[in-house]
């Protein structure tokens, strides 16, 4: 028997590393994590990090070719192959490609989060076969995954993709980058939070949600309280929507995508946040785009889709090469 | 004397149809136009104006090669060879590529007006050498056209690039689109004058424009006022580059170009628009992005620039082809 080629998919994250060989299907081989220790410096993690991949590429390696790696995380820079300044570690400016290829002779190749979930979309997931379309990203902040053209989108600098940072009310709420009003302050595991608490102050309505601290309340509870009739819980997801709906109107009419894809911990909401999504966006879109862009959930549900995502990048970038170098000869 | 190569930019508008033969570096060697007859089949159009190209080349073609035609017109789909119900023309649906290339036999091509202006300052202009920028056009719409990774954006349908259909305010101004607040509504030569007009009746300050109807006033005539020191004048244009450089922030933050180019009419105006909506873009940009995109002026300041724009893009496709043809030989 051949043997099969797998690649690495690495997602580094503020608590734990986790990575796993992939086939050319998103089948997971096989799969593991390390923490992170982000006080460390990078080079130790990535040293403890190829350790635990050389052991668990020994158990695969009679049948599997280990032929690429890629790698998500936050603040990275797929041009320079770097992590700069992440918010959760300690790293300052690390070039990771340059560090990772000291211990495996194989192409690497580095992008964010949100990228990287793109690129799953498109090989494993949602997006198979389209050449123009998002990923929105709902976790803890709002992140997109542009493609255009059949390429993923970074722009003069690698940092194309910042919808999160779009204004929706420029009087509106503080967010983290320092200004006011962004979509992610509305539309993400922390935006719906916000928008809860917001509507606790302004009405009288009971709710579930109002024994819960700011702390404690998850995304996760909000959509249990919906499920369950809660009106306050209700109202945020319908508000979320709308606000949504209405920026990713904008965003249509700068790219005309096929579809943008909902991904991550918010999305895991389903109908409660695609259905009211779905209203104000086709309400908002410019004509000519209406009933024609598909708002669709992620297809990337299985194990872990972060790992996925970035083994999507590389299973992508050895797909290209392959093109380019058939085209030459 | 070998001959040189020109190709033919065609500028299809609602009352004339200019053309005229360019050189590779963006000269117009001759040019001309003839009345549209908006009332006419589009068959007749072009007809005549073949029978005018022919007439014209026959004085250059001595020393110049006829190449190709580029054409820029309202509603061009460039996928599809055509001009879709032109909202100034009688002609419904009409493939232009088609009809053309019973005239000549050169590769031909079309776009729609601000997709045209953005490679017209690629090839020619403010945009040399830039892989990623964006074009606005400021005539009595807002228009766009966008370069991402060296290529113009054309999204899923060929309809990529409505920024002036972002919405800078859900219960604003009535747009011709049929929804509200859309950004033409605001930052626009017509979006200008609906400002003058609410700036009057919002203040009892003194100005010349109190003397203008609606239907007289012209951009021309706000920036003349302007110049002259009318306070209302001066109040609009800082309003108009307010709504811009909010809106184009957020273009920023989808496509983190290296430039934005102002284009047509209204940025005629210069400083009194470029300033304004350069504060306000700072102001307003995410931090990864302040002081890194520049706002410009165009460049393509000379002779037709409709005409020198459509010329370009057939000179961009030629040489797409050339560099396609030398990678597969």
């Amino acid at each position: 028997m051949p043997k099969l080629d797998v690649t690495l998919g690495v997602d580094i994250g503020g608590t734990n590393t986790a990575f796993g060989f992939i086939d050319k299907n998103g089948v997971c081989i096989i799969e593991s994590s390390i923490p992170t220790n982000s006080f460390e410096p990078a080079e130790k993690l990535f040293d403890r990090l190829s350790k635990e991949i050389k052991e668990f590429y020994s158990k695969i390696k009679e049948e599997y070719n280990f032929i690429g790696i890629g790698i998500g995380a936050p603040n990275a820079n797929y041009y320079k192959g770097t992590i700069e300044y992440p918010p959760n570690l300690k790293w300052g400016y690390v070039n990771v490609v340059e560090i990772l290829q000291q211990y495996f002779d194989v192409p690497t190749a580095i992008t964010n989060d949100a990228n990287a979930a793109a690129i799953g979309e498109y090989e494993f997931g949602a997006a198979k076969g389209m050449k123009d379309f998002i990923v929105i990203t709902l976790g803890t902040g709002l992140g997109s995954g542009i493609v255009a053209n059949g390429e993923l989108l970074y722009g003069a600098d690698g940092f194309a993709g910042e919808i999160g940072h779009t204004i929706f009310d420029v009087n509106g709420r503080i967010c983290g980058c320092g200004r006011k009003g962004c979509l992610e302050t509305y539309a993400s595991a922390s935006g719906i939070k916000r928008t809860v608490f917001e509507l606790l102050s302004n009405s009288l309505e009971n709710s579930s949600l109002r024994d819960i601290s700011f702390n404690d309340l998850t995304s996760k509870m909000i959509s249990d309280s919906a499920l369950a009739g809660d009106k306050i819980a209700l109202e945020a997801f319908d508000f979320t929507g709308k606000v949504l709906g209405i920026k990713l109107a904008d965003t249509v009419a700068h790219f005309s995508p096929q579809a943008i894809i909902l991904f991550g911990g918010l999305a895991l909401s389903g109908n409660l946040i695609l259905e009211p999504t779905k209203k104000y966006f086709e309400e908002n879109l410019l004509n000519i785009f209406k009933n024609k862009v598909k708002l669709l959930p992620s297809k990337l549900t299985n194990g872990n889709t972060a790992v996925l995502g970035a083994s999507a990048l590389i299973w992508n970038e050895i797909d290209k090469a392959a093109k380019k170098a058939a085209f030459q000869s």
